[in-house]
């Protein structure tokens, strides 16, 4: 394999440009040549696609986002789309692409490898809900960025006595809240993977109060319900004045932490490896502070991810 | 004067615990004692007050929020509430007190002075509305807070080539939208001392991206209109996906800059100064650099706050 | 056991707080009382013990450093030290203890329990070079820390085309300079568990230069020489203009990451698990992403730590 | 005019890049063209010279360093340099430039604009140290940088009960150590504008420690002498084994703050607008809050820097 491509698709994450870099500079290693894809599977298939060189990805390992640019395109999921993909690919003389994204990205890389393009799946996201692999690239900054926000508002918790419920990011996922809620000491955390009773969440409010403790934060993944929803159901059972922050858009940027970009790193090293044994239709993955690689179709279809719960049982027992 | 009282009131601001800490360090060094008032006025009623020394402020200077709490308090209007509050204040034979707060403390703080019991206003919040100084504690720390979060922002924005509305803080004042609208290079500032046109705000959208840019950044100050209504009101006018952040109580709180530090270490110190020549019914404000001495009704009744108007003067200029 | 003791030695990490947090909160929840040992074990010896409540370890997750003050104490080797820390234990009716700190602390620990008092070692120390344990608490807040400081050098490495030595911690163990070396793209890393060729060094420098590189930024483990000597052996090859610095203190403090919250969080309660099952003379470790429980002669006898080499690897085939 | 210049030049500052920002926007919002230097004067003398756009400079508004790189270059004082750098801006058609870093990169705008092509200084170093301006771009951010390291310092400082000498930047003014000393609650502030006394200097850390202090942190500005050697002095006075840290170039860079990048607009904004009148050999300032524009050679001349001093009283008065 002589030249290969690389992009990034789905929800941007930080690391995304470390895990380029690094495709990059271990190709160029390895006398291969890179072409960079931009905006995804809808710039492959507009063919939005240029030559990268070892200065393209200098001082690039430590920004947030994605240089290469991401975005959403569900009409991948059709032949056309994906036959126009390896059109253009090989247009530009490309046998081998890296894709860096979250399961639907994954999906995609599926498709292109079963029509005989081989492809591998490096899983970005700040949502750490890819199976296969214990961390994805982002999830580590993303949790210290929220961690950062949880902090500042504390001081303000403390400073006048108050209820306060964060929603994180987290659609079908509980990581975020469950690492972000023992890191800050949360009082109680709210996660799809749990259920929960109002009544109860309630009567810990109180009881916390009565302990004389001066504030009350409840971390909440988004995927349970809104936060201003949630509130509302507090506040129907007692006048908790709860106040409410949606972290959103912020907790998806930011310059990579140490971890992302060592774990981005090494996963876009891999899959120059992999690629080079010319093997496709697999994703990469860190099981045990270890690389694997594995079949994208059975992790997709036979493995799922679940979040560290022994973390939510701990608070029970830390934070009340 | 040989003890005086300090308390802190209405919203939290990140450098109040400075404050306290000059406060307390610089009677000490005048050989003064210091009283702390929990909870602001409501704690001033009900008699919260201890006795504070160089230990408990030590390692305070880092610290967000107030170690003193703060509170909303409107009971503090009555005369009722005021006469109580001085009893209060004489049972600890507390001589004069300062105030660290926005326009309600400064009342409050006057309406103890005009009774006869001595009080200093310093400006703590972080919205920097009170008119009488050019800046108010917390206002650095919280530009600099926005600031992170839109960087943040701006990576996703740009890896997304999207429009954003960030809704920030300042119910009557636009300093924090001013201020980070310019430091993050955003595209517009909507801010309640200037009106706005929704059609012309679409319409250098729609400019920005024929120029190429990647993202399209709005600041919204909370006082003009909800982030969530403004971007309907976009939506309305083309399908620009506006995607909306209320940024909330995280402004509020974190380890104040070296600005809010300095400048909260030189109000406390002054307003010591001060209460030991005996005068009371004056607030502090910082005006071309300068720590000035005020009357707090004139201050009040004839000054108002404007902030820089030049600043979105500028950001038209440099940032379409 | 109905009450038990904690104390942190040696250097002090960020997340020793947290692990106290976790032991007392945990402890309480498992109706067992808790004394905090001030100074490490040159207080225990002393007799500088007292209860620690809920309230005690409120706010606390946050913070750097260790409350409990640390202190080395090489005194405790003897047989006079630990009887007489064994007395004061006793005194105050403490059944079990709990070592926070380095391999230094695990032989105090190790001590105690051969003398007939339980101890459990938590493996705190910024270095990473316990051996047992995949990570200490406080690796990977420092390694951030350092990530952060050499973001800063390289704008400054770019803006002006120069080479730059930074000397990080690590004495015996390269865990810090290999990992914030990969985390910046760094051009070389410089450790004790492999040699370095000084001519090399300088060779890569200027093939560097030759390929257009604006900087070249050498990270060196303390372990190998001080970063002054280092750089004299390079301008002695070549007039480089070798900038140096020595980051120091600073990669110690700091209020701990997400990562380090969480280690030490479950270290800290699983801690409390083992003792009131009656176990002493075992260490903790996080090997896998579980928390293991092993025997402290074992671990220091026969185990050995290894940072991941592989790091070193990649960053040859990807930061030149 | 038509078409200007912009240069950087001596050490580089956090928010070089936002004042290179705002000359290009504000000079194409004012139908003016902008070339861009590299390496200052000598890329000036070299014509490494280059078109910038308004894409060249997007996102670059909160990059630290300066990306047209910057280059200390004494040549530049004979008038063979000079005539040559004229030559080549002639030859690009450009009939005016920016300059923005400190007193030596005035001296070459002055020379320039003596031998009849008009230059314009804008005041751009971490030091705080040129005449006729309140605060130079870098030092809001340096100072920030500074109190962060000093925050992680006091962590430790704190658990180990010890004394820090922390040498920060400062040649010739005492600005870091006087505003990060009183922000950091610092002991005792050592700057080139005040003599010290060791023996003082020794007995104030005694004080403290009897009067309870956990630590004694004093900040050294390097312009008085070596970090390493000031600790000599007092070790040799009684045993306080004290630790020292030299910051070194990890104060010069980092994204700069919510002010520098604000006061960079304005100042790069201004510099459009005083060419375009024609007028050169001028420099900014920021005085009381207002920019204005002064005289390079009387600035130079006639005006001396002088840090505020009055900190320096309000840190013996607060933080003993």
């Amino acid at each position: 394999m002589k030249r290969i491509g690389v992009l990034t698709s789905g929800g941007d994450a930080p690391g995304m440009n470390a895990a380029i870099r690094a495709v990059v500079r271990k190709a160029i290693h390895e006398d291969v040549e890179v072409y960079g894809v931009n905006y995804g599977f809808a710039g492959l298939v507009a063919g939005d696609i240029r030559k990268l060189t070892r200065r393209d990805v200098g001082d690039m390992i430590q920004r947030g986002g994605t240089f290469l640019y991401s975005a959403r395109y569900p009409q991948f999921a059709t032949e056309e789309g994906q036959l126009k993909g390896i059109e253009q690919l090989k247009r530009f003389g490309i046998e081998g692409l890296v894709v860096i994204g979250g399961d639907g990205s994954y999906r995609g890389a599926y498709a292109l490898t079963k029509r005989g393009f081989p492809c591998i799946g490096i899983p970005g996201t700040i949502d750490n809900d890819i199976p296969g692999t214990d961390y994805t690239i982002g999830f580590d900054t993303t949790i210290n960025t929220v961690l950062d926000a949880l902090d500042r508002i504390r001081d303000t918790a403390t400073s006048h006595v108050r209820t306060f419920v964060i929603e994180v990011m987290g659609r079908d996922a509980g990581d975020i809240a469950l690492w972000t809620g023992v890191a800050s000491g949360a009082e109680q955390i709210i996660i799809p993977e749990k259920g929960f009773d109002i009544t109860k969440v309630a009567e810990n409010i109180r009881e916390g109060r009565e302990k004389g403790k001066k504030h009350s934060i409840i971390i909440l993944a988004e995927g349970v319900m809104g936060g201003n929803e949630f509130a509302e159901k507090l506040d129907a059972i007692d006048n908790f004045h709860v106040r409410v922050t949606v972290l959103g858009h912020v907790q998806r940027g930011g310059s990579p932490t140490a971890r992302d970009r060592v774990l981005a790193s090494m996963f876009g090293a891999k899959a120059v490896d992999v690629l080079k044994e010319g093997k496709g239709g697999v994703c990469l993955g860190l099981v045990n502070e270890k690389i694997v690689v594995r079949d994208i179709v059975e992790t997709l279809d036979n493995m799922t991810h679940t979040p560290n719960l022994d973390l939510y049982k701990l608070n029970e027992e830390i934070s009340n």
